[in-house]
């Protein structure tokens, strides 16, 4: 096997795993040159994704080490492929979670590349060419520009990177589930990476945000800082009934192993229940609340290209507005 | 107590479960005189439902015997009260699952009785009058306008009857979820009473139907009776295989437990596994699947009563369709 060093002609730098540890540590490699589609970027920022410790800790059983992970990486173009329509040298772009798809299924025809069968991640991958992909922890980046997020210029970068993960997996669903009209009630389950964008998004349509968490300690953040209207303690009966039946929609971000039964609870009926985070094993569905209420479950998982350069370019917008 | 023969001025005689045995028997009762809204038929016809036979075993735990089942129910109106403005004596009605509801709530207001939380059911439900409801297995009812659905003179009586559980119970999830577009691909788990009648709606709509079944010996009923377009037995994995990843949506019938698994592989991303069955105790959610497909589970419970009249009135206009 050729040392990933050696795999191409560009020689680049990260941080990768080597087993299961959790443990980084340097890792010299390589980047393919720039293709006649491709756009080269120094990366400059690169979010740390909990999907990130999941693959390096191989929680998923799906890791291929040497592992190099980070999918909210944004930095500023090098150079562009000769057939690169959409970016300059200079421009400030990112990637998020996704860097190849067929581009000839139902999915990626209508801009679900998130839901392409043959959908190629950031890192964790096989690249059309045989070679690993390396993610986000690394000096430069290069990708297809298809896959390219355009960063506008007053959106700081830093702060953006998230976004490009955390940002979209939460901005996503609020949309496709319609959850996203002024006057409505939406429930954000725990207040992580996740949590924390679903708020803000949920904030900056208008919609109405309780924050349920188990940690008493986050109701601070979650009211002052990042503007959620309540906050209800998850382990505390009084306080969730007091939710019961009012939800129109709940973002539920936590990936550890949770009862459904009292979010479900919380929705009114035809709301929407979704789920973002990913626990390993199936969880219990209570059938008959589910049916006599006429509530729903749904899974969501990141979002397409399209609405990924949409929701950065929302965030530009908003951005000051809370 | 009062006696069932006492409580109300007219006689009326049913059939009524006195235990858990499963066993009806004759049982003398009464019904409300006509109140100034109420509608009184002669019942000619009335559907079994499975969930008659759950109430009268008690498979619930909820059983208030006697039980008196049947929310299938359909007959000639021969008194109507004084302010009635929808039926007059000799018209053909029916009445479904509902015989009342809160008239006030966000569900009511949308034409969602069947979500009221105040919802009366048609048997096994304490009415206003503070006497249980008793349901169709009978000579006599009395309902208030509201809950009455009109037959149209050319649907015939019997075969109309079913459709007031079993027909608006699949014919709602169908238009609910979009599930009625020519083109679209739906399975159809099971084929009992509710199964049947969602292979109807759903061709009847222009959809492909595809009937998923544990019973091999059900597959010309579906294909050569109901007009279904194929046929998949749920315990041959090459059959299943072939429909992986087809489905715009899946109306479940089923109410024995059974994986959801294979079924949510069955969808397309954002397709609707739908439950419409009762299974008393929780099944597995396969979060993995669900979330990195996109996928939708819901459950649906009937359908409200405006709905109701829609599904009879499209019954009558297609029924020499197919």
């Amino acid at each position: 096997m050729i040392m990933a060093e050696q795999q191409h002609p560009v020689e680049a730098i990260g941080w990768a795993a080597r087993d299961k540890s959790g443990v980084l540590s340097p890792f010299k490699f390589s980047r393919r040159a720039t293709g006649e589609k491709d756009v080269t970027f120094k990366v400059l920022y690169c979010g740390i994704c909990h999907s990130d410790v999941h693959t390096i800790k191989n929680d998923w059983g799906n890791t291929n080490y040497p592992s190099l992970p980070g999918h909210e990486l944004v930095g500023v173009v090098t150079e562009v492929g000769s057939k690169v329509q959409k970016f300059k040298v200079g421009d400030k772009v990112g990637v998020g979670c996704i860097v190849g798809s067929c581009h000839s299924c139902d999915n990626c025809a209508n801009d679900f590349e998130n839901y392409c069968p043959k959908i190629l991640l950031t890192y964790n991958s096989i690249y059309y060419d045989g070679t690993p992909t390396y993610g986000g922890y690394s000096n430069i980046m290069v990708a297809n520009e298809h896959f390219v997020i355009r960063i506008p210029d007053n959106l700081p970068l830093d702060a953006c990177a998230p976004l490009l993960c955390a940002g979209i997996t939460t901005y996503s669903p609020l949309k496709f589930f319609g959850l996203d009209k002024p006057g409505m009630h939406v429930g954000v389950v725990g207040l992580g990476g996740l949590g924390h964008a679903a708020v803000k998004f949920a904030k900056a349509f208008g919609v109405k945000v309780t924050v349920i968490s188990t940690s008493p300690g986050k109701k601070k953040e979650a009211i002052e800082q990042l503007g959620a209207d309540s906050f209800v303690v998850s382990h505390e009966p009084d306080q969730m009934k007091g939710v019961m039946g009012t939800l129109d929609g709940i973002i539920d971000t936590v990936s550890a192993a949770h009862p459904l039964l009292p979010l479900i609870g919380m929705l009114k009926s035809h709301g929407k229940l979704v789920l973002v985070g990913l626990p390993v094993k199936p969880t219990e569905l209570p059938v008959f609340p589910l049916v006599l209420g006429g509530k729903i479950v749904a899974g969501s998982c990141i979002g397409g290209i399209k609405e990924t350069q949409e929701m950065i370019d929302f965030a530009c917008k908003t951005q000051h507005n809370g």
